[in-house]
Formats: C-alpha cells, sequence, structure tokens
C-alpha cells in the first residue's frame, strides 16, 4: 500500500486519484430512500425461503414453515385428574359421610400407562391414578379421600360422596383435537410452541430455512480483531457487528472477512460468496475517494446489477443497492454508524422476508429535544438520541459523535428521524424517537458533565449494587448547566474560579451543593527520551519548546479546563499547533504518542497510559456538584456513599488521583 | 408393566398401592410458596457461575463476566471524516469562492491504512481520503469539493473556502477512549456490543458459563415424541417444553429423555445427571398415587436433600425442592400446566441468577374478569387467561382446560393470581395479568362460540393475509352471549331453535346478522364390521343398540347443539352410557375408537377422522352471527370474504361440510 514516493509517481498518482474522486461523486445519482427501496425491492423475491426440517431441540427462534394439523388427540384418552376409583356416577347417587354407598373393586389398577382390561360395570370400581385411562362403563372418577377402603373379604371401597358423571374427568382431544391447526405457519418458535409440538408426538418440525447472509468488509486500513492493530490500521468492527444483527433477525452469517482493497481478490470472493449464499452485504471500508472500488467490481457480477449508488440520507450516503440474478449484494457505507443504519434500513427487511418473519416496527415514544439540532436539506436525517427522564418527560440529548462513531449506535436509545426537507429543529421541539435495542429504560442516575477514568470506578461500584447510571460527557460547563436544567442529578467538575483561582466551589449555590471527589496531577506531556523536556521543570521544558520552531504543540478544545491552563502557561505565545485543539486528554496523548505532535497538556494517569513522559503543573479538582433536592435519592446516595467507600478510594488512587482529606 | 390380572396378585398389590397412596398424601407438609423459595434458595448459590472465553461470533445472547476496558482508542488516530486535503486551517483563512487561497501539494496520497510521511507546512496540502490519518502539522481536513487542482507545474490547489482547525477531523479516543470502561459486566451481548468489542479489538469475551440443567422426565405411560403413540401411552411434552425454557433464560440443557417408573434406573439417571449438571429438573410423570417414586429418589441421593415437598399453590401443589451437595434438584409435578408454572416460580430464577441474569419481571397489565371465578381457600391460585380488547379496556377470560393441559400456557396471554386467602372473584374484578410470552397483543379479530375444524381453514387465509384472529371455544350459547357483551366480533353458531327446528336464524336481531356458513352432517358413528350397526339406516341402528344391555353408547353434554339432536333420537330412553357427556365430536370418536363406547352422535368429518363408520342422520347449519357495527372492520371484513371465496370453499367441501347456494 504505501508505495515509494518519488516525486514523478507520487504527481501521477495524485492527480489520478484525485481526478476519480471528483468524477465518482458525480457519478452518483442520489435518490430518495423512499425510491431506493422501491428500485431494489422491484427485483427480489420477498416471499420466504424453502422449509427444512429441524429436530425440536433446534428449533428454538425458527419461524414455521407450515401450518401444523394436529394428528393425535390430547389427552389420547379420556383421563383421570385424580388419584381415585372410576366409578359410574349413577352408582354413587346418595352417598354421603354417614351413608356412603359400598361398590365392589375390580381386580385391576390403572396406573399411568395402563391399558384398561375389564369393564367398570354397576355397583363396581376401579383403582386409577392421576393420568390413568378412564375404563369403559365408567363415566366419573371419585378422589381416594372420599373413600374407605375394605379389606376383609372381596376388596370393596365405601364412597363418601355422590359424583356427577364427568367429574374428574378430562375427555380425549379436550386439550388438542386430531385434526385442528394446532399452530400457523409463520408462527416465531418458543418453549410454549415446542411443548405443543411434543404433545403431538412431533420430533421434528418443518421451518423456513434462515437467509444465508455473506458478510465482507473492504478496505486497506482494516484489521481483523483479535490481531494487533498496525499503524493507521483500524479495527474492522462492521463485520463482525453486521454478522451479529443477521443472526438477531433470523438470518445465517458466513463471515468472509476484511480484504484489502484489491479489485480481483475482492471480486473472487464476492463471485463466491454470491455462489454459496443468498445474499451479500459488504461494507465499504472508510475510504471513498481515494479508494472505493466496491462498486466497480459489483458492477461487474452481473445483471441487472446496480440498482440503487447514492441514497439521501444521512448517515448513509453512499450506499449501494445492487441485485445479481435473484440476489442481493449490497454495499454499505463504511463508517460504523452509517452502516449499520443502512443496514436495518435496507437490508433487514428483505432478511426478515425471506426468514418468514414480519417487519420490525418499533413503537416509538415521544421526546423533546433540548437544544437547537441543524440538518441539511435535501437529505433524510437520522440521528441518534439518549433518552433522560427530565422534569415533564423523556428529553433527547443527540448524541453527536458522528457517523465514524462505533460507539453512538451501540450507547444510543434510540434514534429521530429529520425530514429531508426539514432543516433545522427548534428546541424544546417534540419528536418521536425509534427506541434502538429493545425498550429504553431510563436509568436510575443521569450524569451529566466530565469525565475522568476514575469516575468508571464510582460506576462499577453502583453497577454492582444494581444501579444503572448513565454518563453523558457534555463538559464541566455542560454539566452546570443540564443540572440547573433539571436533566441530570449530579455534575463532574472541574472549573477554575477566573476571581478567586480555586476550583468549582464558585458553582454552588442554595439549590445545588460541591461534593468533593479528587484531584488529579496535570502537566506537561512529551516522548519519553525528547531531551527538549527530558529532567525540566515545566518553565523550563516550556521555554525550550518555544525556542524550537519545529517543536509542534497540541492544544485542548476551548471551555476545557485544561486550556485555561494551557494559556495561563503560554502567557500569550501561540507555538505551531496551537490551533490543533482535541477535546481529551487521550487524543493530546495519542498525537504525541504518534509524533504528530511533541507535547501537550494533560493528567498524568493518561501520560502513563500512554507510556508519555510527565511534567507535574499543577493539581486539579474533580469534584460533583448534586442537585440537593435530589441528594437523597437512592442512587445519588449510593454514588456519594461511594465516594466514601475505603476500597474505592485505593482503586481510584491506584489509577493516579489523589484525595484531599 | 401391565402384570397378569390373577385374583391374587392383584388384590395385595391393589390394597398395597392404595394404602402408599393414602399414607403419600399425608407425607406433604405443604408450606406457602414464600417459605418454599426461602428453605430452597437458603441452600443455594445464587451468584453467577464463573467465566468462560467465547468468540465474537457466538457470543450473541451471553452475558458478560466482567467489565470491559478499552485498551485501544477509536478511531486510534486523529482521523478524516472526508476526501480532501489536509492543512492548517489558519492557512485558509480568508479564502472565498472569488479569492481563492492556493496551496502546494506534497507529494503524498493518505489512503485508509497509509501512514503519512510528509508533514503538512506552512502553505502546504496533502490529499487525504475518508478515514485517512490526519498527517503532523496539519490541524483540519478541506474537502475536495471545495478545491480545484492545478496540475500545470507544482501541483497544488485552490482552496475556496476557510475552514477551522479541527474541521472534519475525528480525533484520537474520541469514540472509545483507552483505559475508559466500555461495557460492564452483567451486560447482555446483543450486535451492538458485540461490534464495540470488535471495534476495540476483541475476538473474544469473557461471558458467564451457562448453568447446565438436566432435565428428566419419569411416568411409565410417557412416549418419546417421535414414537408411535401405545395405548394408554402420552407424549413426553415436559422434557421438550423444560428443554427449551432453559434455553430462553440462559440455561443449557441436557436431555436426557423419559424414564419408566423404575426406582434403580432412575436413580442411577439422577445420579448421573448430579455428576454432569449443575442442576437437575425432573418432571413426574402425570401419576401422583399409584406410582410416584421420585421422591423416594431424590430423598437417597444425599444431603441437605429434600427441603420442600408440597407448596400452598394452584396448579403446583406436588413440588418437591431439594438440594444435593450445592446443586439443586427438582421435582415438578407431571401435569404439563403446573410444571411450567413451578418451573417458571421456582427453578428461572435460580438458573437466571446463575447465568448473570436480572430477575424476570413481566409489567402487569390491567383487565377485568368477565364471569365470577371460585378458587380454593389456602392456596395461592395462578389462572390463565386470554386478553381480548373490550368496550372499556382488556377482558382477561378465563382458559378453563386445567392443568393438565399443554395448550392452555401455551395459548394464554397471561395469567392472574388469586391470593390464598381469597376464595373466589366477582364478576368485572379488576386484576393485574402477567403477560406470558412477550407483549400481549390484543387479536385483530375475536371468534367466540363453537368450533368446527373448516373453520381453521378460515382462520388460516385470514392469517395468510396478515389477520390475527384468535379464535375461543365456548360452545353456541356462549358466543352469542359474548357477542351480545361485545367481547368478540363473530360467534359461530349451530343452534336449533326448539320452536320452528330451523337453524340459527331466530339468534339474529336488530343488531346482530346472521351470516351463512356451511352444513355438517350429523349421525351415528360406530367401529367398522360392528353388525348391529352396519348397513342399517339410523332407526333401524338405534333399535340394535337399545336392545343390547352390553351395547354402550356415548352422549354429549347438555348445552351441545348435537345433544339435541340425541335427545330427539332417543325419545326418553336412556341406555347404559347416557351418562357418559364429553364435550367434543372427537372425545366422542375417540370413545368409541378406543372401544371404550360404541356409538356415538357426532359429524362425519370427525368419524372419518378415526376410520370409524358414519350412519348420517340429519344436516347441521354452522353459521356465523356477527355484530352489524362491526361488519366493516377490516378483519370481518377479509372474514365474510373468505367466506364466499370459492378457493377456500373448496378447501372446505373436501372436509366433508356442503354449502347450501
Amino acid at each position: 500500500m504505501n508505495e515509494p514516493h518519488t516525486p514523478q509517481n507520487v504527481k501521477a498518482d495524485l492527480v489520478a486519484r484525485i481526478r476519480a474522486a471528483a468524477r465518482q461523486e458525480q457519478f452518483l445519482e442520489v435518490v430518495s430512500a423512499e425510491e431506493a427501496t422501491r428500485r431494489f425491492q422491484a427485483h427480489l423475491d420477498l416471499t420466504p425461503l424453502g422449509a427444512e426440517d429441524v429436530t425440536l431441540g433446534t428449533a428454538l427462534g425458527r419461524v414455521l414453515a407450515h401450518d401444523v394439523v394436529a394428528e393425535v388427540d390430547a389427552p389420547p384418552f379420556d383421563r383421570s385428574n385424580v388419584d381415585g376409583f372410576a366409578v359410574r356416577g349413577a352408582d354413587t347417587f346418595g352417598a354421603t359421610e354417614t351413608g356412603p354407598t359400598t361398590l365392589t373393586l375390580n381386580l385391576e389398577v390403572i396406573a399411568c400407562g395402563h391399558v384398561p382390561a375389564i369393564e367398570v360395570r354397576a355397583g363396581t370400581a376401579t383403582a386409577i391414578a392421576t393420568g390413568g385411562v378412564i375404563p369403559r362403563g365408567a363415566d366419573a372418577v371419585v378422589m381416594i379421600e372420599q373413600t374407605e377402603l375394605i379389606e376383609a373379604g372381596t376388596p370393596a371401597i365405601e364412597v363418601r360422596r355422590a359424583v356427577a358423571p364427568g367429574q374428574f374427568v378430562s375427555y380425549a382431544g379436550s386439550d388438542i383435537a386430531r385434526g385442528e391447526t394446532l399452530l400457523r405457519r409463520g408462527t416465531i418458535v418458543t418453549s410454549r410452541e415446542i411443548g405443543m409440538l411434543a404433545a403431538c408426538g412431533l420430533s421434528s418440525v418443518a421451518v423456513v430455512k434462515r437467509p444465508k447472509v455473506a458478510v465482507l468488509s473492504t478496505g486497506d486500513e482494516l484489521i481483523t480483531p483479535g490481531k494487533p492493530l498496525k499503524p493507521a490500521g483500524v479495527y474492522d468492527s462492521n463485520g463482525a457487528i453486521i454478522a451479529a444483527a443477521v443472526t438477531e433477525i433470523g438470518g445465517e452469517p458466513a463471515v468472509f472477512g476484511a480484504f484489502a482493497d484489491d479489485e480481483a481478490a475482492l471480486e473472487r470472493a464476492l463471485r463466491g460468496a454470491l455462489e454459496q449464499c443468498d445474499m451479500v452485504v459488504l461494507s465499504g471500508g472508510t475510504s471513498k475517494g481515494a479508494g472505493d472500488l466496491s462498486h466497480r467490481v459489483v458492477s461487474r457480477l452481473g445483471t441487472p446489477g446496480i440498482l440503487v449508488h447514492g441514497v439521501a440520507l444521512k448517515p448513509g450516503k453512499p450506499l449501494c443497492l445492487a441485485v445479481i440474478g435473484d440476489k442481493p449484494v449490497i454495499v454499505l457505507p463504511g463508517f460504523p454508524t452509517s452502516a449499520i443504519f443502512t443496514f436495518h434500513a435496507f437490508v433487514a427487511p428483505v432478511i426478515r422476508a425471506r426468514a418468514g418473519l414480519p417487519a420490525d416496527v418499533a413503537e416509538a415514544v415521544k421526546a423533546r429535544v433540548p437544544v437547537r439540532m441543524m440538518s441539511e436539506l435535501g437529505r433524510k436525517e437520522f440521528a441518534l438520541v439518549a433518552l433522560v427522564r427530565g422534569e415533564d418527560g423523556l428529553v433527547a440529548f443527540p448524541t453527536a459523535k458522528g457517523s465514524g462513531s462505533v460507539t453512538s449506535f451501540s450507547q444510543a436509545d434510540g434514534f429521530i428521524e429529520i425530514a429531508a426537507l426539514a432543516s433545522l429543529l427548534d428546541a424544546n421541539t417534540e419528536v418521536d424517537v425509534t427506541p434502538i435495542g429493545g425498550a429504553a429504560n431510563a436509568p436510575d442516575l443521569v450524569i451529566m458533565g466530565s469525565h475522568d477514568i476514575a469516575l468508571d470506578v464510582v460506576i462499577g461500584a453502583l453497577s454492582a449494587r444494581g444501579f444503572r447510571a448513565r454518563v453523558i460527557s457534555v463538559g464541566s460547563q455542560g454539566g452546570v448547566s443540564a443540572l440547573k436544567r433539571g436533566q441530570c442529578y449530579i455534575a463532574p467538575v472541574h472549573l477554575v474560579d477566573p476571581e478567586t483561582g480555586t476550583y468549582n466551589t464558585h458553582l454552588a449555590d442554595k439549590d445545588h451543593e460541591l461534593v468533593h471527589g479528587w484531584q488529579r496531577s496535570q502537566g506537561i506531556m512529551f516522548r519519553k527520551g525528547d531531551v527538549r523536556f527530558e529532567g525540566r521543570n515545566a518553565q523550563q521544558a516550556l521555554a525550550a519548546a518555544l525556542a524550537d520552531p519545529s517543536c509542534l504543540m497540541v492544544n485542548r478544545n476551548a471551555g476545557a479546563g485544561t486550556r485555561v491552563l494551557i494559556d495561563k502557561l503560554l502567557n500569550g505565545a501561540r507555538p505551531p499547533g496551537y490551533a490543533n485543539q482535541p477535546k481529551s486528554h487521550n487524543a493530546v496523548a495519542v498525537s504525541i504518542a504518534q509524533k504528530r505532535s511533541d507535547w501537550g497538556v494533560g493528567i498524568e494517569p493518561v501520560a502513563r497510559l500512554y507510556g508519555l513522559d510527565f511534567i507535574p503543573v499543577s493539581p486539579e479538582h474533580f469534584d460533583f456538584l448534586v442537585a440537593t433536592a435530589r441528594r437523597d435519592l437512592p442512587a445519588v446516595k449510593a454514588f456519594l456513599e461511594a465516594l466514601e467507600d475505603s476500597a474505592i478510594r485505593k482503586d481510584i488512587t491506584a489509577l493516579g488521583m489523589r484525595f484531599a482529606d
């Protein structure tokens, strides 16, 4: 992939690639989501696949291919429901505690599984167990508790209560009648259906075949999970999530793995997949301009070929839908959120239909968006949201990680749709949220504000006590605002009061109190062995950095507590890299570790995590602002108790944090 | 098991068995459900089992054994979100459509997977693909659409729009930060979690081991599904439904099969099961008095042994809970409804806890019972119900099939609890219904009344058109009442007007119209070759039956349309068997086929089904009473259309029915 970069070949390559990328953008005929579905499904058979017989032990979750008609009765005979004696009811008429009727015992005991041999004639009775076959001539059963055994002479019983005909008898076929349609095709098999099938004597059942779906990924950057990450490499998460989603919606994934951007190899793989499977799903790496060759390969596979390439959808625009022969071939966008959204919107309905499953209809819940949301005109937009129970109903927070994120889909509670013709949603607009992944349960505790590794220790302790906490990272200032709007219960903060230079205490007011957390050491991070910094104190290190024009810094975003510290350190200087402003300690450390910059400011535990060297500058107080009115909620109490717990404090200290008291 | 019945051995056996049964009843110390749970769980470890590593491909549905901490960042580097050029944002300040800025291109193209080699210095740009690594020196990306390539001379681009630092950059760790707790132990793995694990480079994950649960059944009558049904035999449905339910709640069933009531063999099997598995679940056949040896065998297995034998619960009284060493051993009652209820109440919580799953909390729905329900004082009673949407909320119909039924649990929508101290629920009482098997969806169409095999054909046609119909068999008269109370939309009826002798027309009124169905031929059923009936007409056959005192009839229940016909035929005669009054055509046919009686009256298709001979007596009209106000509901319309459909009529005719027009 990395060719030698001589000026000649690189220039030619560069120009060719840039031209191709520009052309490709024009190649797309972007159609609406509805039109894309129409074109795609017009070429597809959406009826269930054929049937296959499976044993009851493996039928769970499968879909019945045919109606099941009972071929036996249940019970298969008139059955006794109690332990007692089979009698003719008329013989017992008039029997009472004080005036029992005597019946001669027939010399037979009808245990379960025993075929009665003796007819119950008038004046006689036959001992019968629960589940036994009612013998010829009997029409009722008298319970053993209402009889007395007479052992002397001819065995007999005294019956002390009259029984009506039919008493304690379950008639043949009263549960399942031979000839009745017991189960309908299309039924999803649960343990309840398995019980009914077994009761009819069936050991296997015809179910709809599971559509076999080939899952492939392509991209030079992709690394198969489990292998070491190479520089510039990214783990292939699409292959895994798509394969698992195929299973969840009734398909059978065939995992072909990740392929480099090599047309010949990819074409061979796709042709093989088409031969072995009912459908092919390829996710296209994250590249588009510089390397998307998937649609070129797909366009060569056969007819009718590519039906849609480009959908007015965000995320998901570069989706490519094709049919080869009668088999769907789908190229999903490479970015994880785009891939899984388009999979659920366009591919899942086809898999479900072929698997014999009904369309998945998730019932929307009402919520309000707390902030104004912008949208692109002309593309239907799906925005992922986290749901939080507010003072007057659910609040839907947009999760703003973008379509390149793996976690945004996984951690969202649902999504909202913004129509292609809307350019924004005003704050406080009521929206329909389509839940993702089962019922959206509001958590016991909502924490919004700054994030810190040690916070995970506290949340873990809560989780072990059964409290589900949701942490939404919105920065210290965002947390304070959310807390004061009543959208969270606790806000983790580390903000310096510009007037006094102290941390956080200025944030408390009559309704919000400050609870002390821990201190973390802020300082300069740099690669081990960098002689410009090694062995120096903060002022010396800073002077060395500013003296070397090739020395690149990495800054932090405006509004971060760390940024306040950086600007104080720099005292007006603007060294190269100052404009590079990532939003987390981790991103700063990664940039330095990967030599994309040389120094930055962050907390000591993160420097350690990446094997960087560290010069301490100042301690930072990471505290918690709590709504006083919520202090006594069980989850809030548990949180505050956890902060005081010595075992938890020990774990937090081990991460490099300090407690003041 | 059928020993020779000589008077000597049978009498001894009989007396011994009856005594044992009486003793056993006293053996039970019946405790409350709460006390039973307390005694049982006091001896159990209810923490999750240990961990095992599974590949991501097999992790779906499993429970995470440990917290998962991310060991990599996602993205692992600062990443471009678009196709374009990596630049220093400051270089583009002031660029516009009409006054573009020119940047020299570095001789490098950053495709996905490519490690950048050249620093982006002031005044330069590097071509970069979506997903590419932001090179050292750059802090933003300008989209390809906002540039123009200058090919002449040194390659360069014109930039037509200013970009701020950070534009189109996803910072390292912004999605998943190294060191962050990504997933909590106890999380159930769905495709979403698999995507996150893969994104962190994990190819396997530690999950809680599934508790291995041995499933056995015992009873001389039990036949393994798939084998032919023997006389007096019953298919073992408990083994299948329990095994499937174990899988559904996170366990791994080990199916040991059905055992005859043989103490030595059963003890060997139980000891083997205890060695191989974490738990043992035995369902005890349907016998109790005459054959329940399970508790005797369990009492010999070890300590602490049997903790509970007898629970004040209906259904489920004979439940036996034991612990051997640290392993639970449960003997469920043999009757299917009792077995599955007690399984869910006492065994499922243990399996779930060991599997690391939270307790299953089903949210109850409110409904009203339409009829007075009696309950036994002193036993907590669970009553299965079908839910129907009535005029003012849900109505919970008791499904009255009894604990011996397999279908009552499988077909119920939920159950209600009647406290041990209540003896009845008045009609119209509001009750909490605990749903069974997912959300209780009210059907599109409710049909209550008489049942007929051919009705299945109509329902099947509706099902194919996407309408879900619920048929509740309550007899013709029950259907008319339910229809007039607004509890169903259609009532299948076959009732003779005693005044005119015509069928059904007298049931219509201004709010309810009669729609014609089909006619079925009622007649005398008897075994082929019975010379008393063969070749005769109905009057002759009847005379022959009445002339022979050893000839047993089987009657029908009072209120059945068929019973009206029988009484008319008998004209006051009461032959032997008259008191035997089962509630269905099937039960009548089975009784005759199994020689438990010799003749009865029923419909021709059922006689055929059992290989019986048939003498026609009179045609019977099976019609439908429909609420006029509901006629235009889509599902009702579809039902009425199906009745007119010639293909459907052909299928119904093939069952032996006739259409008048």
